[in-house]
């Protein structure tokens, strides 16, 4: 499918001159971002924004890769033949009118599918907003620049079976930097699906970690099977919807579909590996530290504050969350002692204190990870501390990293940095350095227990040593 | 207490000329943000940053409101002593070096408290970072503007037993555009504490909510005592830390002081009307709420949306909670449908659809608002969709704040836009026009559920007529 993704080139059957209109904002996006040759195709003009326009994919003198359709739902299975006939490879059809709209939809839908197979095409879609790939520039999108902003290539992709959530989602990750490989929304799944898209990036390079926004799925065998054969290759994080009796209730109003038992879904996630989430925030905060951080070999985890009280509030959330935050042995409270302040506190949590200085968390972080008594360190640096240089962050995973090198099993490391614009500046940096950086010791605390839940996964399922082979290849 | 937050004149005690020292970065805050006179006092110098400085509080020629204190714990009881004598009403020590750093400072803090005493002076600190108050530019916080943000003046009071995540929070809350009406970090408590401030807040006309970070009280009975008298009167919402065993470790080794058995605090938190946050972003999240919309009458919630997925998930969310998402009768059903387009779907939640503008929105609500069938609305706009315009917001709220003048019990109202920089504007907006905006369905259900528990609190404390009554007075 890496057509979809990549296509060399893209027909854009129903561009549009109306500004508003779908088929001219898809475009205009398209022609913005994308790399490839674009063919708008419109019988009733020669040209649309600045691009010679065709009558049909057939009449277009080259080989067309992918046709993005946004006419109509009546004339959609007429386009879909010219594609077939033309010897497209897939379609993205953007359009509404189908299976959502019920029986007369439905048959419209199982026509368009039968055009699809015929011709050995694949489809995504119908009733979608189709791909976003940064790195191809490859978008289907459709909403105007001015509302929607794009994020930036990244380890991230996101699967999304809801199309206005997957929008703002993009717009949201855009705002936070969060920078994304692949993104679909697949609408109606009437061809390409869950499973063949986990497939896809279960062997996708630029692909780190998948996440998804799943209403329901209808093959929950082979859904199944597909987050067995991904998870011990590479994570899967899920937010389900439709979970409670009323949630459940409101999605069979909006798909159509039954949102199916939470129970059978959350023993499905449970038995394959999945890292379910519960709401937006937290898929991407555990899909994040998922994509750059390895996960941890065990659920011993050391803090690691500037700040008292965050240091607590961090401890509280691990613990929440069924982590340990061990005492420290003799040994490793007297050589944190040795090298920390007076003031400061060597036990679990170390608070270097706000008279900290960037070599207070260097010589901490060194011996944390080689005492052999922490699985994963969250980090409170607190950017605003006087002591605190703008070199912190960089000295910071220098160190980390070389250690980990030395280590038997690598130990994760997030952080926390609340704060205004001045610490966003720095936590940023951190982050762009590889380690992520939450607002809060709640939501940092949820990282940490993705990472670990992950690592306990891969070791049951005896992949571990590979995965982090490959993690750090 | 007003003298602490609008003092007429405030001495600087160890003021210093050396950027960088808390004497010299506390100095410059004041003069930026205060409105009233400042005496910088410093024996060795004429001058500190441009203005007179005097020897001692009791050479200076004129009366002393404050005087904040930041020379080292050694001299701190000699400048108490001086600001008694010139008459002096409150003091705010930020040096550390007391109670915090064992039986040495105690005795140190027992010391200065009995000058505090012998004057008829109030203190807050000692170990503290003091007060920020907006409204006057009353604030002894010593961290530089360029690293520290600080929030404009708003309807939020915020005590915090910690003063570095005080900092922390006021940098982002300023980010953010929360507005604060009073923050107080009162370090050790040897004076002014926790009740003296419930006290002083519960009066205050600036203060429409409280919201406390709170590691541990000394005298539990008195604590439940104020927050018993306040909570009738004005919400509470505290974030308790230690709350778990290895959190209560940690906070004692943190400030000396047991965290106490969380079972306990949770007793007293539930009869006394708190609301509980377990998280720096619910705290503000959920005072936010209550600072803005009146609390629900009850826990059937409306869910009005134009996104199908986040309706679900909006759904889900107000279920976890423990809140009712109720079907709507088939009378509010139809006169849904009249108004909305033919696609949207008028059970609850209302989907208005990605094709909907405004109109639909502003019908729904009255519809919802007027029906009788629900106690609070999840407001999901979408400002990216083609048809919703910049009128949006304030047509909504004109029509909510119309309608709820008419009703017997008003019907709060809170928002999610998830999005990017468009949204954010949009959001910004709505909340300057008081409506409570938040990044994810699960963050405004929370919001939501403060509603409603404070609504059950008036209720139950027979105090909602009143609280109604002055909220929209």
């Amino acid at each position: 499918m890496d057509y979809f993704f990549f296509p060399k080139s893209v027909a854009v059957v129903g561009a549009s001159r109306t500004p508003g209109k779908v088929g001219y904002e898809l475009l205009r996006n398209l022609i913005e971002f994308y790399k490839g040759t674009i063919y708008p195709v419109n019988p009733a003009t020669d040209e649309v924004l600045g691009l010679k326009a065709y009558p049909s994919i057939k009449a277009i003198p080259d080989k067309v890769d992918v046709a993005v359709i946004s006419v109509p739902a009546d004339k959609v299975a007429e386009a879909a033949v010219d594609a077939g006939e033309a010897g497209v490879k897939g379609l993205i059809v953007i359009s509404g009118g189908f299976k959502e709209v019920g029986p007369e939809g439905a048959e419209r839908e199982r026509k368009l599918v039968e055009v699809v197979r015929k011709y050995g095409m694949r489809l995504i879609g119908p009733n979608c907003v189709g791909v976003y790939v940064p790195k191809s520039g490859m978008n289907t999108l459709f909403l105007p620049r001015t509302r929607q902003g794009f994020p930036p290539d990244g380890r991230i992709a996101f699967i999304s079976q809801s199309g206005a959530f997957g929008s703002a989602v993009l717009d949201w990750a855009a705002l936070r930097g969060l920078g994304i490989s692949k993104f679909v929304s697949y609408g109606n799944k009437a061809d390409v699906d869950d499973d063949d898209l986990l497939e896809y990036l279960r062997d996708d390079p630029d692909t780190k970690v998948i996440t998804m926004y799943v209403e329901g799925v209808e093959d929950g065998k082979a859904f199944l099977k597909s987050l067995k054969e991904t998870t011990p290759v590479k994570p899967v994080v899920i937010l389900k919807s439709g979970r409670t009796e009323a949630g459940a209730r409101a999605a069979s109003s909006h798909t159509g579909a039954l949102a199916g038992q939470d129970v059978i879904y959350d023993a499905a996630f449970k038995q394959s590996g999945v890292i379910r989430a519960y709401g937006m925030e937290e898929l991407f905060d555990m899909g994040l530290a998922l994509a750059f951080q390895p996960p941890a070999a065990g659920d011993r985890v050391a803090v690691l504050t500037a700040g008292g009280g965050s240091g607590v509030m961090a401890t509280d959330a691990l613990s929440d969350l069924g982590l340990k935050v061990p005492k420290l042995s003799d040994d490793t409270v007297s050589k944190l002692r040795r090298v920390l302040l007076p003031i400061a506190s060597p036990y679990n949590p170390v608070d270097v204190t706000g008279s900290a200085r960037d070599e207070h968390f260097l010589e901490s972080v060194e011996i944390l990870m080689r005492s052999g008594e922490v699985d994963a360190i969250l980090w409170l640096p607190y950017y605003i501390i006087p002591g605190v240089t703008e070199k912190l962050n960089v000295e910071f995973v220098k160190r980390v990293n070389s250690i980990n090198k030395e280590l038997p099993h690598p130990i994760p490391v997030v952080g926390v940095a609340t704060g205004g614009q001045y610490t966003s500046k720095y936590s940023a940096e951190a982050e762009s350095l590889g380690i992520p950086m939450y607002i809060s010791p709640e939501r940092a605390a949820k990282a940490v227990k993705a990472l670990v839940s992950y690592g306990k996964w891969l070791i049951k399922s005896g992949t571990y040593e590979e995965y982090i082979r490959r993690f750090y290849s």
